[in-house]
């Protein structure tokens, strides 16, 4: 059995939990957190105040980190890396490089390894870019997301005075997705490719002309995009928004043949009904081959670049081959 | 440069011809042929018969082996497997065991790297079968064929009495993919999957309702599927149907969370204007991860699970990390 710890009990850490029972060759050890344990329920596993967590160095062969990625998992994922197997989701495609460097050298010091970046984007879709890319060398990428909810552009409508809670989908241009799905490889502007349709809460009494107009023309969230704005009493938000759908497209269409005249089109989709569960489901997967690649000897920090997909896979090679090759 | 050998000049050697150019990091360093050297034309490397391959072995990295599973694969790739690092793309699903045990024997007697069934399907759909099984334990697989060229079953309209040429095509049932893709799992039968669409050239006179009853009753081939029958001219036939486009989907749908109560769908698809290039183009980069494995000094029989993907890319990882991670 492989003994998973999991620091951190959000969506994303209950998801790991769902997901560990999905996989017979692993167990949920331990739960850590930063909040009193006493207060964190749930879950079908020893909780831990996460001050203890090298007291368990023995006990966890791979250690999931469901923390943020803006100013949680920079400091968690080195600080971690030193002591346990770890795996995370950090998401700020801007800063991989430089979380990549700082977790490098915490795993190579501690002799661990440390898989980073694992998830669906980035994870199974920058898997899916570079597969593309590698056969169809000449062509050109295009990612479509949603339909599905933007924590970041929720959390900026819910930043507006007057706004009280707030549900941003963002959802790909069907008109769009058919022009690249038939190899006409268009140039899309920002505003063809995605629209963003918004539920908002406001304030009894509150100027809504106001509010709309404040969130369609916010710069970099909203304004270069076609948006919707429809207000919605908080029970018809908690009813009919409250889950956490997302997916998405990558497309690669390119070219081969004596003169580059055949399209060849490449299409990665997902279509998920919850978000935070399909990255546990993936951060999953990934700790069975991080577990593994340690056990072979594998040290310092990986990506899903790095990863032969047979280590992720809990049948045998011979039943691979006979039942998936 | 990696200096690749092609064995075999059919319509998928000269695929791999054109995708060599489109590798900037690759060279065509011959092509080897049982037929007269002096009657392949159209390739811009030494044309050697295959008497004279083993005079290669010291100027060929990879040799990219363009043969038909049928009955030269089987023979071909464990003979050279002991001389060369070689790549087939072997695509009888039900002897891949088989075959693997074979090349792997001869492989690791010559200290080399044999990587076999690299192509679509085999090859990627393998691929994403895996990740999405791995990253969805709880689920169910579908696959879909086409739009495109069967040639097993345009031979096997060829070989009816009467027939003078024949191209079929394997058409996916959309209804069934939507039903799929909605997340519905549905128990499909092989009519409800695929169609499959004839165009025949009859001899003059011939008796054409017997024609199309002998296609559409044809047991394995016909009888499970709602089969079309249009008559055609030669000429129509070469103008309209001469392509070799394919394609197809893998969708896995699976369940997440506390009670499973997520559905989650991945999908993988392909839309090929020409199959034999496609394949022609993956083989091509799995020839660079070959190489480059090799050269760490890993041998045997591999497959496109046994390959990290960074293997593939000619990019540096650390422009991976910043532009595709």
């Amino acid at each position: 059995m492989i003994r998973i710890g999991l620091f951190g009990c959000g969506n994303l850490g209950r998801g790991v939990a769902y997901a560990v029972r999905q996989n017979a060759d692993m167990e949920l050890t331990a739960v850590f957190s930063r909040r009193d344990p006493s207060t964190v329920t749930g879950f079908d596993a020893e909780i831990v105040h996460s001050s203890r967590v090298l007291e368990y160095k023995d006990k966890i062969d791979v250690m999931i980190l469901c923390a943020g990625s803006a100013t949680d998992l920079p400091e968690l994922t080195p600080m971690l890396a030193e002591h346990f197997t770890v795996i995370d989701s950090f998401d700020t495609h801007a800063t991989i490089p430089q979380h990549f460097a700082a977790v490098d050298k915490a795993a190579k010091a501690g002799g661990n390894l440390a898989m980073i970046s694992v998830g669906w984007d980035p994870g199974l879709f920058s898997l899916n870019r570079l597969y593309a890319g590698c056969v169809l060398p000449d062509g050109k990428d295009y990612t479509f997301w949603g339909r599905g909810i933007s924590q970041g552009h929720s959390n900026a409508i819910r930043r507006i005075p007057g706004v009280l809670d707030a549900k941003q989908y963002t959802v790909p241009v069907e008109a769009a997705l058919e022009r690249v799905r038939s190899g006409e490889n268009p140039e899309l502007t920002t505003r063809e490719k995605h629209l963003r349709e918004c539920y908002v809460v406001a304030e009894e009494g509150a100027d809504l002309a106001a509010i709309e107009q404040a969130i369609v023309t916010m710069p970099n969230y909203f304004a270069d995009y076609d948006t919707t704005v429809q207000f919605v009493s908080q029970e018809e938000l908690n009813a009919n928004h409250s889950g956490m759908p997302h997916g998405g497209s990558i497309i690669r269409t390119g070219r081969t043949g004596k003169n580059l005249e055949h399209t060849q089109v490449y299409e990665f989709k997902l279509t998920l009904d919850s978000n935070p569960e399909f990255t546990s489901s993936v951060l999953c997967a990934y700790a069975r081959a991080a577990y593994r690649m340690k056990s072979r000897g594998v040290t310092g920090c990986k990506t899903v670049f790095d990863v032969a997909p047979v280590d992720m896979s809990a049948e045998s090679y011979d039943s691979l081959l006979a039942h998936m090759l």
